[in-house]
């Protein structure tokens, strides 16, 4: 077993709660990596609802979480033909920090016409891209860059655009293969897009992420467009599109934020 | 008191249960419009909460709405300074409707340093566009249009532009004032954007949809933004971004639906 799904995995217990563990070094100063987070609620509820993939994960950020044990709490909404819609409350020793609602299905079983009109990001190939190393002071990039190989576009690595644009490559450590629960990692793992601007650089949270699934991810990287349109009024959105190798679109996700203050 | 208000008006319970009632004229062939219910969704998690805006609403399509009694189950999730998220369920006579989050608070306490990079669509003044009419035959345009006052961009209007996108003007009718629960109608009342463009047009059901508020609405109009960029593997995305009078940003919304087979 790959560390990913080492870190992420749950234990079943009865009536649908699973036991997992926030496991240190996924961390930024004490607070747990939200995609980290989220790949544990979208794996409570693959278990629960016995489907291979997640659709839909939407999630409800309440409270930090830290290193320890963990407990995910499912009720099943629906058990469609097609899909299944499962509520995930994830819970540390002494408070909710995610709840989330998630729709798990088959993404080898869509079918209908396409119609694309938006293309993946030009990107120099990943290992042409400078590989993102953590800071030892602990603060930025963060710890758990150590986790996973993240590449930045030059441009973005240095830091160079101004634009409120991240892209860059995303996989796994030692060949362990993607699946939804890693890309959803991957969506909410690049730096924060207005680190790239004038803005003030600190703390952002995240309030609220949804990742729609549109193709199951296979490939061994990920490209991860992350932008942003409308920092205003105290809050900003993160609108990132995960494509695969192959240039084909895998998700979108979007993410309401806190912009830090000055 | 509104249509509008008394169409989607909730009475209070006990322990956090309101009672409201899907009101005939917002169906299209029976279903209730998906921006109607989660309009009462938001009124529920305002009422429980407290709050005066809904910052973000999600939710999750379980079943048709059908005319008749609904139940508004509430539970609060948290009830932080700044924001409160609110659970609700909404039920009919038999079963889950709609199954979604929200949080609440006060969009005038926002502050921040502001970046935007993106404008409101060039749009004629709203008296300049047409106004949408309902079929007669109750398929589409559906009857609802004549709840609101709906205007297109008259190159949508006429769907001549081949494109996936739909842009249109949204007030509600005899001068009664948006909020923010009726800001999510209008994030999910305008054609879909698949039938400006040759895909099959027919049934295309919202799986999830998830809105985010970044200014509280106050014009009289809003400006509706929306656009999908892919259709693959079964499903389609609309992101649509609502702006009021001004050109300001109100709020971003994003669903996930299925599209029409051929």
């Amino acid at each position: 077993m790959g560390q990913f799904a080492e870190h992420t995995g749950l234990s079943a217990g009865a009536n649908g709660v699973y036991a997992g563990e926030i496991h240190p070094g996924w961390d930024v100063l004490g607070n747990a990596n939200g995609g980290y987070l989220m790949s544990m609620l979208g794996r409570a509820a693959l278990l629960e609802s016995g489907r291979p993939d997640i659709i839909s994960l939407s999630a409800h950020f309440l409270a930090p979480g830290r290193p320890g044990p963990l407990t995910a709490t499912t009720t099943s909404l629906k058990q469609g033909k097609r899909f299944a819609t499962t509520r995930v409350d994830l819970t540390g020793p002494d408070r909710l920090i995610l709840s989330g609602t998630v729709i798990t299905g088959d993404l080898r079983d869509g079918e209908g016409p396409t119609l694309v009109n938006q293309n993946a990001p030009d990107m120099p190939a990943p290992l042409d891209c400078p590989r993102t190393v953590a800071d030892p002071d602990g603060m930025f990039p963060p710890p758990f860059m150590l986790k996973v190989e993240q590449r930045l576009h030059p441009d973005d690595a240095a830091g160079a655009t101004g634009e409120p644009r991240v892209r860059g490559w995303f996989r796994l450590l030692d060949d362990e293969p993607l699946d939804t629960t890693a890309a959803v990692l991957a969506s909410d793992f690049l730096p924060p897009t207005v680190f790239n601007t004038d803005l003030p650089v600190g703390w952002v949270p995240t309030v609220q992420m949804t990742v729609h699934f549109r193709k199951r991810p296979t490939t061994e990287w990920l490209l991860v467009d992350s932008v942003t349109h409308f920092v205003q009024n105290g809050t900003f959105e993160i609108d990132a599109d995960l494509y695969d190798d192959s240039g084909e679109l895998v998700a979108q996700s979007r993410q309401l934020l806190l912009i830090a203050r000055a």
